[in-house]
């Protein structure tokens, strides 16, 4: 079949502006196409991924990770996001080349659009997500771990960043700049990450729990100021006072910002969901908040999923918490399982292959500072005060993967021609080995606890938990 | 702010090889903030047109398209999709610029790359509602009124395209190959919009719903072929021959192929959902059967919604289909309403404005083909044989909205210079019309049968009907 018989039946805007002579009615039906498959790659590799890992007893989110990895940059090359540089087109969009009758110059411009539309829809999956931990979270508990949290994200932050630069500098002899930038690498939690495990394990509403997800929530603002003090250092030589002060002012702006005012508004809002008659009456209203707020907190340059479990935190606070719950299960399992299949699929595993050469001066380097980028994490746990019997273990092992944002440091780095190869490789090794060690860890460190309440391990325990929560408030 | 110190925590592939100078981790999170704003902008037009609507008593989807035409090119230009032309970029991205210090040369960028991907999303709503539309569709009963539904399909398409075709030969003078094309425009129905105003009235499962769904879902089929004649019509003068008949072919294969194989294939299927046990066990699966036959369709140049209805339509069969359901809803919530108010958003009703004198003669005749698309519709219904009482008028009723389809029409014939440019205006305006009009229109004719069938009209009577319906089979 020709491309002119392809069947335009729907639009696209598309590459109008940049001098690309495509026809929109032609590429619309291919992008669709693209990204229909990439949806199927995506939700295989995470089943395969996931139920494997459940057999053997390890957390699902761990195998939608490797699965992705499989699929991704690393093995199939089916799903193919090009960061920042130009990469070759995917086998999905190879594939749609040979069913479709496509040309070979379609297939770049169809692979960049389709996984750049992949791209976005992870991001509002990692926003569900965090809007759906929001929801299960307690925002009383959270506010009670609220200092202990604290101490934990800057201890977190801080012993990681001073051991891992002045090791750097003293073993490796590495100069200042570049040590201090992939010493900042080591700092930042990711969220979503531990949010699941601890999800997956019914363990979000646990003392532990509470204390891991407001440390990940303020570690993940210590690691936005901390990169755009490196970032500035970097590229100047110099940090803005400045703009770390707006930062910092920003943020807590934000947060007591807007769980003061989501609480004082939400029975108004209510209200007006109680009015509507139309479907979606109550997700609709919610999402609206959900998004609102993520946009806020990107544009105060913060990050969306912020605004988003802010948003959770207080919707969970009111009667209808249950209910949007309910509405919010489906749609997280269809979106967050593209976040995490598209974090693995974008990391590249081939830095960790000693067997080639050039691989071996960063690994000697990964070796440690994944030696500190777990042990600076485990030691936060030792810091928790006044709560006797608490898994201090956990904790600490909570906030231990750095996922995607230690993959970001290591990107900004070697754009501003900060790190050297090895340096970026090593930062690179010591994410994928604290994303992938942490969630059986973390299940492994939660094992004693599960034995003293059995009933919690179970989805009964969680509601009967759940229950006996609302029935306290 | 400076652009510089925008905090890169997502990175995008992005644009790369189209030699523009930009910094994927900068647009980055800038896209994302505009896809939020303007799912917020979508939601809040979605939600304030249908209530309004819902409350003087007309479908709720109407309140949607109308919602979408206010946010979009022809009012308020918050909501830009570039068809295929360069277009101002929208006010969100104008918006993005101010709160977000972003640079102008930016804001064309990531106006067009976050207008993808709402068209992207809106195109997996419009897949999910038909998933879901095929989910609560009655197999046999579909089945059953084959033969009936494809008598509408058939008179459907032919009365509207010779009438057509024939009076703006005849009574406007215009020359056959443009008077064919426009013939053409008249006979595809958007299956989307009848559906779901059958699906809000609870009128699906009925027998008029069955005859509609069915007409419509051979109407689409029926609109691709006349297209792809048209379209080569349009461009060599000639039809292939051969083209037409692999598009029956494969349709046919297709169709029947997808719903014989699914039936076989639904208990090995459900077996294997049996044997999951991580979140999304039904879901998941079950939306990449969905997605998978999208692709297959849009590979053998239908439409991926078709795919969708029959992997629905074979889930409906199976004993899960109402947990499926149940799940299936706060997705179809979430993302249905970015394709009708997408829809609204890319419909331009300045060609409607008659104060503006180039647009009269297109408005003469619109008027002519507004009647002919109406009327030649509405009798496909006197054609319904051996059914003693249905309610032959709502039949017709259910053909009348072209929607997108009718769209694309107008838009491949003005790409291939076919089509002038008050015969373009005339086609767009006879799509508004008959889009905006149906739905209320099918709400009063659907009038009567509620009255003597009350129980149908409320979403108890839909789940005893449905039970009822489930116990017989």
């Amino acid at each position: 079949m020709p491309l002119s018989s392809l069947l335009p039946f729907y639009s696209h805007p598309l590459w109008a502006d940049l001098a690309l002579d495509v026809d929109p009615a032609e590429t619309g039906p291919l992008i669709l196409a693209a990204v229909l498959l990439s949806l199927v790659v995506i939700y295989l590799a995470s089943k395969v991924g996931g139920e494997i890992c459940l057999r053997i007893n390890f957390p699902a989110v761990l195998g939608e990770l490797v699965g992705g990895v499989i699929v991704g940059i690393s093995v199939l090359h089916l799903l193919v996001f090009s960061e920042g540089g130009a990469v070759e087109p995917s086998l999905i969009s190879t594939l749609l080349q040979q069913t479709a009758g496509m040309e070979p110059d379609l297939t770049a411009l169809i692979s960049q659009t389709s996984s750049e539309v992949i791209s976005v829809m992870s991001e509002i999956g990692v926003i569900i997500l965090l809007f759906e931990i929001g929801l299960e979270s307690d925002l009383p508990g959270l506010l009670q771990a609220g200092l202990q949290a604290a101490v934990v994200a800057i201890v977190g932050v801080a012993v990681p960043f001073i051991a891992g630069t002045i090791g750097l500098i003293y073993f490796f002899h590495i100069d200042t700049i570049p040590a201090i930038f992939a010493g900042a690498a080591l700092t930042a939690t990711s969220i979503g990450i531990t949010a699941k495990v601890l999800a997956e394990m019914q363990r979000l509403s646990s003392p532990e729990g509470q204390i891991i997800i407001g440390a990940a929530v303020l570690d993940d603002i210590l690691g936005i100021i901390v990169l755009a003090v490196v970032a500035s250092l970097a590229k100047t030589g110099t940090v803005e006072i400045s703009n770390v002060v707006y930062l910092i002012i920003s943020s807590i702006v934000f947060l007591v910002g807007s769980v003061v005012l989501g609480r004082l508004l939400s029975p108004y809002f209510l209200g007006l969901v109680d009015r509507l008659g139309t479907r979606g009456s109550l997700l609709i209203p919610s999402l609206i908040f959900a998004f609102a707020l993520g946009y806020v907190a990107v544009a105060l340059q913060l990050e969306a999923i912020l605004g988003a479990f802010t948003a959770g935190l207080v919707l969970g606070e009111t009667d209808r918490r249950r209910e949007l719950e309910e509405q919010v299960v489906p749609i997280a399992d269809m979106l967050v399982p593209i976040f995490f299949v598209c974090v693995g699929a974008k990391t590249d595993i081939s830095v960790l292959n000693p067997l080639v050469p050039e691989n071996r001066p960063g690994l000697i380097i990964a070796s440690f500072l994944i030696v500190v980028g777990i042990l600076g994490k485990v030691v936060t746990g030792l810091t928790v005060f006044g709560r006797p019997g608490i898994n201090r273990l956990a904790i600490g092992v909570g906030m231990v993967p750095r996922g995607e944002v230690g993959l970001i440091f290591a990107a900004v780095g070697t754009a501003s021609g900060v790190l050297s190869k090895s340096l970026d490789a090593a930062i690179i090794a010591m994410v994928i080995i604290t994303t992938f060690v942490a969630p059986p860890l973390l299940r492994i460190v939660f094992k004693p606890a599960a034995v003293t309440i059995p009933a919690l391990a179970t989805e009964e325990g969680l509601a009967i938990a759940s229950e006996a929560r609302e029935s306290e408030s």
